[in-house]
């Protein structure tokens, strides 16, 4: 029942052409989630407040370029993830505004920027290859709203990197750490850091690491507490957790 | 908003302390789950029909009594499943009606025999070793009403006295098939009969059956259609399904 | 010993020329499958009632060709799965009333269609990526005779679009619930609905979904009762089972 | 070099005793891990703000005595997780205030309450059997200082006791969900709320749950955006990533 | 339609009260299984020729008794596998021949010794640690018939312990090898001999032998061409498979 | 040391050049690896009889080229398998006598054949998908002289199809089956025969198959007494252990 | 804070412009990292004194270019694995000296040969498949300055051969052993010499080697003392691991 | 042959009552194993020098001391490990000199101490639950000869702790690296030293560890080049190849 029927009932109660009895008896049988709905919905565009991205693998460029018409019409700002300079190439013909981030492997329509989050987000990775894993972490914050701090290709084996920039890391609000192979520098930078920590394992090895295997079960088994994990190669769903954190954070001095 | 509240809502729109309007504000500010509550929960009350059953593992024996005492303050009969012997002899103190059902490891107490469901269930088991969960099924089925034709070790290695049943097996309406090791016999009875098959595989076996894994993913894999499978030992789970679709078979002639 | 065969010797017996005792060892000595062979495999036409189906996936154009016209030679309609636009366009040249079910990516050549089954089936699938597999259980189901009712996208994380279809899926007979990622879909379902239900896990996700295998482990774990799974991306023998579950059903008053 | 060394060296070059080349290339040639240690090491005292836990499992109750000594010794709060009634006895002996919390198998000695956390915490479990890790979760989080909303035995299957609390859960700053066999409880929360969302499978279920890992995998997979995994079985963990989430949240109103 | 039944109707038929074409339509509608059975049965009892083995593991002493009276009714051997000295205990109360191989793990009683089978049959094992193992094919060969020579503990790192029993393996018409942990000695054994090689994996090793699953995986790769593989520890099918080739075997000059 | 080194050395003594002391410790310091090869050299041509077959996977045509050529100029048989037709064709303008086996995917060259073994090799296998496999191994065994009765798709749910072969496979003194999806093909034809059986499982099926992983976890785990199993798609190595069985046989009358 | 940086520091403190309790808190101020820094990186120089090789695998020629010139510029050796002739002929544009191991599947451009390191290196590999990995350790191992003794197919299955070459072997100061397959050559190997052993298992193999899982585990589990693992094909890791143990030796006499 | 009877052969070719060609033929028809035994087990008790441990973990009391004596009669020194306080109360009896070391599990009955080994072996633990294989391996290497540095509980979160060692590791010859959980420090490690580095990983963990799964796929993954990994726990393992390279170490100056 639209609210406009609801209003409708209501008022024939008030003038007396349906009493209250059989009012309740045409809500009670209405199905609830038809009532519900609207608020869900509303509750839904409200909930998390950040525009739905699409998953460009396994998409063809059309599906992809039709999906990103509808979301325009609702006004709403684009983020292919996962997704070509081919795609790109279609949609740059409708769309001159669409931004390609190459080592992200994204695309990007923004209209109106999302307003600032407060806090900032420090995204570390640990190889050169883990870089697009990173940087689609990068991009998806910064399209929420987030300010992001880059490091790159801080590995465990060599210490000394990753140790230069330990202050510029305990100042991240919101940590994102990536890295394959081993899976080891979520637990180093958590020693170092006292922010939530969201670990991202790569694929990013051969042979033993079974494509990111070994890294996501070594993040499930980390010896720093407060770490929690996400799927392999998941850089989004790290940037989407990083940026409902930081919207509950105090807001920037 | 519980239905009182709501017809009196309604009733000051027709008095007219309340324009439809300002009703329409309360409403849809009401958490819609309050709404529905009743009426699922009322569907929950009808939906499955059968009364919930008891996983008795890794229950204390005082923790079973204590719910079997609130399902029985409810007025309903009692399943318990993967129970023992002290457990029934804890509950025959209270509940001189307990029966167990030693094959099986059940117990159950059946103030009001359920009403007999249509149709038959045949219920198939591999091994002399896959009896307990082949009962654990035919125990619960009956417990729903079902009539349960059992075909005890009849291995796929010993083929004849699996066709000397072929007959009663097609008069089934409904087949479950246990098995353990291979888990090969779902494949052959589907084969042989036309009824809805729902294959249980066991954690018969040792070595390289992995506690069940074997069997179940050679049922996953069966070369006959028409096959579903529940989890590794869940008779239960298998007698319940059955029972849902027995609910909805022609009445027997 | 074919039936005529049989049927000299018995007329041998009758006239005298054979003693009863010479026909008994003769029968006994007869391999029993060759007596069998004739009324199994009258069994095997009547039992399933349902002509099989091409399993497309790994077969040449001209293999599923060649196939195709053996089974209509038999004059039984034809259901080929797993195929694609370019074995249609090749079947299209013999037979033109080849229908080709993109979404489902199934092939359909009917002459005579199947008599209607009673009951209704509900299709229900999480995510657009599921689509393929809720399509090929949908035109199959369909192929079989059965009455479907389609419900897309509905994933667990939009929990009030599911919602809003509840009492749509508790007018189904049967249900399928189709799923990838984490497979979640089903327990939801099976908590609304009193129908028996059939799983399907899909092979969508990345990562640590292992192609599939976490949404099958996490359907074999459904905390609702009553609810048995099929193989990886199955939707054939998801329909396949659910109309032999249909054909069981009490007339649609 | 300690600090008090250091300075005895900077005095040394003031007086000219030693020159700034003697003195550049005795702090060249220190081990850098000495200089870094006291700052390092103050940073650790203040970072993670919250003292370490003990994890009883596999401990003797004396080892578990042991350590607690040492760390009242630093007068800080203990707690003890995976621990039992009969370590809580032997500390009971020398430490009256241990509290022992039999749901959540923890042990606590509180001096000096933790200055309570802004924001809430929320933490919804599946089933009765998942209590134990939510438990763990709630009785950390409290020790930590947060304050703690506990929604139990909300499976997906029987959602309308979800829905109940959802209007309690969106207002949570952080949840925590847990939940062992098929793992679906994370998805379906975290479709309804906008806050960040740990998950916890735990090793609740048999056969192919295989001891938490169905419910694992399919927490990596959900559908829901926004989540991140914790171990199995791991509510510490949980509730100290929560923690770090709370401390960054703007005081409540 | 047991043959006395089958008989009576070919009397009728010669007698004239029964037309060949009503006892045809008779014949025809019989269950094949139950004209089969005989036949079959005899097959079965001819079949292998060897009585079952009593797979003692997970089953009671009480139950192993009554499974060995039964068979003792039937005047054959028996063998029980996986037992124990409390068995046997039992077991000589009533039948004072019962034989405990302690080194086996089986008890044997036998009236009548087997048939001598032709040729030898080699049994060698890798490590002590297997004997168990080793020693459970041994004893089961030959209770069926079977020479045995036996060559314990020759592993592969001790390379030359093995190849001074080259010329004797290269006697053996059969051979079953026993290794656990690498499961290496399969490959280097069947490269120095030219007998049909039965392996066996056994459960011995720790870590990532994961409870035989490594030597299991060895074996199946083994670059040695000509062996087959049972069961983790199926000592006891690897001398059914050996017995049934020895069988075959040119009778020993 | 050669032999004729060897003789050199021993002349040494006879003429009295040499001393036996001097001679011996020659003789000790001799690795004694160089005194055995030629025997054991000698052991390894006659050992296994069977020319070696060449694995075409991963080989280019130009690789499988040369190495049949330095087996055709020891004059001994060729056979290739996992080959293609472009491998034959190349092959072809060099040795007009090799034989392209398209089902096998094999290729033979044969200037003299094998010596005919005695006994039968019955080779059965499921699904016509699993015909490659069984090929492989048909035209290996024939290639090492064996005689080979082939019984093609006879899955086990279609048991009438089998059934009408046991006599057939009954005869066979060796039996290979071979079977994917489900493998329980091994379980059902080991059921019904008594020559040993090796099994070979196929990659053949999809989703929870596992390339092969399901079926080979099966045929390890069958019920049927006797079995033995070689690598996933091993047809071949199936060929050579039934060619060292057939070895051993008795002589056909 | 750079070494210049710090003597103007200590500068200062000489000539009295800063205390030294004012140097003093700007050196505690410091992040220690960058003090360390210099000093680490000196260590990092010296540390393994093997330049680093570039992994070639998934890298564009055009990266791998960019990476070589980077080396060339700090006048380093180049070596890179895992790459293809493709790649070579682009280096050998602007690097006349690079040359391509094709066997090995690496390029090395050197200008400076590395230093001889002390004692031997023996590679021994199983099959000609395993020959590549073989060849990466044996180019890399030599590109670092170690003689390098190969000894390629000698598998177990073949013991001959083997040996023949252990005297050889026995003169090794550290073994590569590299194997698919079972992966049994590493315990055979270790049974017959003293010297550290370095075990790689290679994804040669197909069905059950799972990619080489099966040689690794076999590897894990060897009964040969002494032993150790680098990951599936990291014939690389092994020969630097050779390398570091070879420069501990004792220089070769 | 032993050399008794080889010199007696020789002086029959002096004399000349035996020709060369007979002596060749009698030497060629040797088992070569005869004559290679004595050398070869001369070999063996040269060759690693290092006596053999008894691994106590599934023997009796009894049986290790069985083992033990004959150890003893060979005048060589015991290791026992994985072993407990009971049987070294049992082996005290008997041998008052023997000593239970009960952090390493392991007893050692030494008569003549091993010879020292050149350099020194640092071992390093992550947490004090992996104390007992660090045990293991420094009683190991110690029995053997090797100077032992010890550095326990230095994880990787906790860097600053390892920092505080990196120079003492940094004057080791060989490093033994020991995790459980995320096994991440013998990365950190890695970087940090030059020496040849085993890594062990430990069973500690629950959850996703799997039993030290996780521990050994990080390591397996090392980005930290120069790297081996031996199995899970084998602690005596890592020692064992830890002493084969000290072996080969120059002496300490």
């Amino acid at each position: 029942m639209d609210p406009a029927a609801l209003e409708r009932l209501l008022l024939e109660v008030q003038t007396g052409s349906v009493t209250p009895q059989q009012a309740l008896r045409r809500l009670r049988d209405l199905p609830f989630e038809d009532i519900g709905f609207a608020k869900v919905d509303h509750h839904r565009a409200l909930r998390r407040g950040f525009p739905e991205a699409i998953f460009g693998e396994g998409k063809t460029p059309a599906q992809v370029q039709g999906i990103v018409g509808r979301i325009l019409d609702r006004r709403q700002n684009v983020l292919v993830t996962r997704t070509s300079a081919d795609v790109h190439a279609l949609l740059l013909r409708e769309h001159p505004g669409a931004v390609f981030h190459a080592a992200a492997r994204c695309i990007t329509i923004v209209s109106t920027p999302a307003e600032a989050l407060p806090g900032r987000l420090g995204i570390v990775c640990a190889g050169t290859s883990d870089i697009p894993v990173a940087e689609e972490a990068a991009v998806a914050a910064e399209f929420y709203g987030a300010e992001v701090d880059r490091v790159h290709d801080v590995g465990v084996a060599g210490l000394q990197r990753l140790l230069n920039h330990a202050d510029s890391l305990r100042q991240a609000d919101v940590l994102i750490v990536v890295a394959g192979m081993e899976g080891a520098l979520p637990s180093v930078v958590g020693g170092l850091t006292e922010a939530p920590l969201i670990a991202v394992p790569t694929s990013v090895g051969y042979g033993a690491s079974f494509q990111g295997l070994a890294a996501l079960l070594a993040m499930l088994n980390s010896c720093a507490s407060g770490i929690a994990v996400v799927n392999i190669d998941n850089g989004f769903g790290a940037a989407h957790l990083a940026a409902t954190i930081l919207r509950k954070c105090r807001a920037r001095p």
